[in-house]
């Protein structure tokens, strides 16, 4: 049994050209939720100055239907986005930092330490208020400007994050560089590190082309979480390098086929991808939107 | 070491919209063979009439290097194909046939005994002549038209095959069908059933985004030898369901990431895709072509 977290509101439609107006988002979450996903990361609360596509995180939570079986995430980046996220109902804090200084620096103007400082009061100040939180660990598999991130830094990361708080980790290939073989040797260090029962998710992006053979390599090594976008959200077509997340309902299609449940119904996955093909108004990445279920 | 089977001049080219003059044909294989490549199905004897773009093989031979270092491959699906290859310097006969009776009549009008029964003279006769000889089973993964091909019925032409004469087994997933556990399950079956010694190659296409995947999952299972195609080649826009076979780059990138040897050269094998861009005038389907060497 795999759990999807589903990020296509999130970090696809943050990386997408076209801003999707807030009915629109509902909508996608009320078609994914219908199609059996329960875990949706719903909204982001950075700073709607740096991300405008972003900006009706509150207005979003807000018009989402009520149910126990679903948990609409939230990304949270800093205190400020703390204090937005606590007014509302979102159910889980996604606090993330990368894991590379050179990253960080030039993404969040902080180093990886001075992140993780900031971060572990929110993760406490989360935690204490009644929301879960995950840490997600970006750039864990590589960093575009340093090259290899040494293990042990995200290790590092990890302990931090556990000690404040975090229920659940998350490891992002945020650049598209992991490779199979590293996928695995990295969770194989993650559960012999803090445990076989770490709740342990991975999130690829299909930037090489690697996003389901990585996705393959972490469900033998033991996890049993993975992030993805309906259709592949994600690649802005005018950002040439920009390529979306791995693919919903192509990572469902992989799981069924070999005869790994999801509790998801594929065909209403794939409807909405198509439908979300009309909302974007371009054709989206995913491969079963061209070639369909087997 | 992987060795790679370079079929983009062939199955490749044949599934593109646009015809490809010879003379560039010609300087594709020729950077293939600079950048490491020692194995190219270069043509395809099939009946010019039906598949027009492939009608110059031997023209494409006759202005190929002669080298020992490099197989030169070429299609043959019948007896007239046999005489057509005999009469050339192809070095290794490509003896095609799917192994689903439905599929079979659909696309070469005969049976698969019927087909075996033609092909293990085309065999016999080409060992006879000197020829390496290839066989390559089609819809071994499953049947658009029938569904899964029984396992059976594929170890049951691979072995008349091999008794025609056969050297080595290529197993091609026609229509992006299979799956990773599948993948594993099918070829622990060939090396159970014929020995590890088997030389036994596998052929992806990426139609559901699984090609990677497959790849993995093959090579997991013992496999060594990989067919795949430059920039992903044979996508033509105009057929909206056909995809290219895996990307001879992008399968490259994952394996040198793995820290595995394929002794080619990523960045010369990458020029050559960018190169094809501008020959297709069109962008192809290879991630590398974005995103670049990690």
């Amino acid at each position: 049994m795999i759990e999807i977290c589903e990020v296509g509101p999130r970090d696809g439609l943050q990386n997408e050209c076209k801003i999707v107006p807030t009915a629109q988002k509902v909508e996608l979450i009320n078609k994914l939720i219908e199609a059996g996903i329960r875990n949706i990361e719903a909204v982001s609360f950075v700073n709607p100055k740096v991300v405008p596509p972003m900006a009706d995180a509150e207005e979003v939570l807000k018009s989402l239907p009520k149910r126990d079986d679903v948990r609409f995430g939230g990304l949270v980046l800093s205190r400020s986005g703390l204090e937005r996220a606590l007014k509302t109902n979102v159910d889980f804090l996604h606090v993330v930092t990368t894991t590379s200084d050179s990253f960080n620096l030039r993404n969040a103007k902080r180093t990886v330490d001075q992140a993780v400082g900031e971060l572990s009061l929110v993760i406490n100040e989360g935690t204490a208020s009644g929301k879960g939180v995950a840490g997600v660990l970006g750039t864990a598999f590589g960093c575009p400007f340093e090259g290899e991130v040494p293990l042990e830094n995200v290790l590092k990361v990890a302990e931090k994050f556990l000690e404040a708080g975090c229920t659940e980790i998350t490891l992002a290939d945020t650049t598209g560089m992991a490779n199979p073989n590293q996928v695995q040797e990295v969770v194989n260090s993650f559960l012999d590190t803090f445990g076989k029962d770490l709740s342990l998710g991975l999130h690829f992006h299909n930037t090489r082309g690697l996003g389901l053979a990585n996705v393959l390599a972490g469900y033998q090594a033991g996890v049993r979480r993975f992030d993805s976008s309906i259709a592949g959200l994600g690649g802005c077509p005018f950002a040439p390098k920009a390529v979306g997340n791995v693919c919903t309902e192509d990572m469902i299609n992989m799981f069924h086929g070999m005869g790994i449940d999801t509790d998801t119904d594929l065909a209403s996955i794939l409807e909405t991808a198509k439908w979300m093909e009309t909302v974007m108004e371009r054709p989206l990445d995913g491969m079963l939107l061209k070639a369909g279920i087997v």
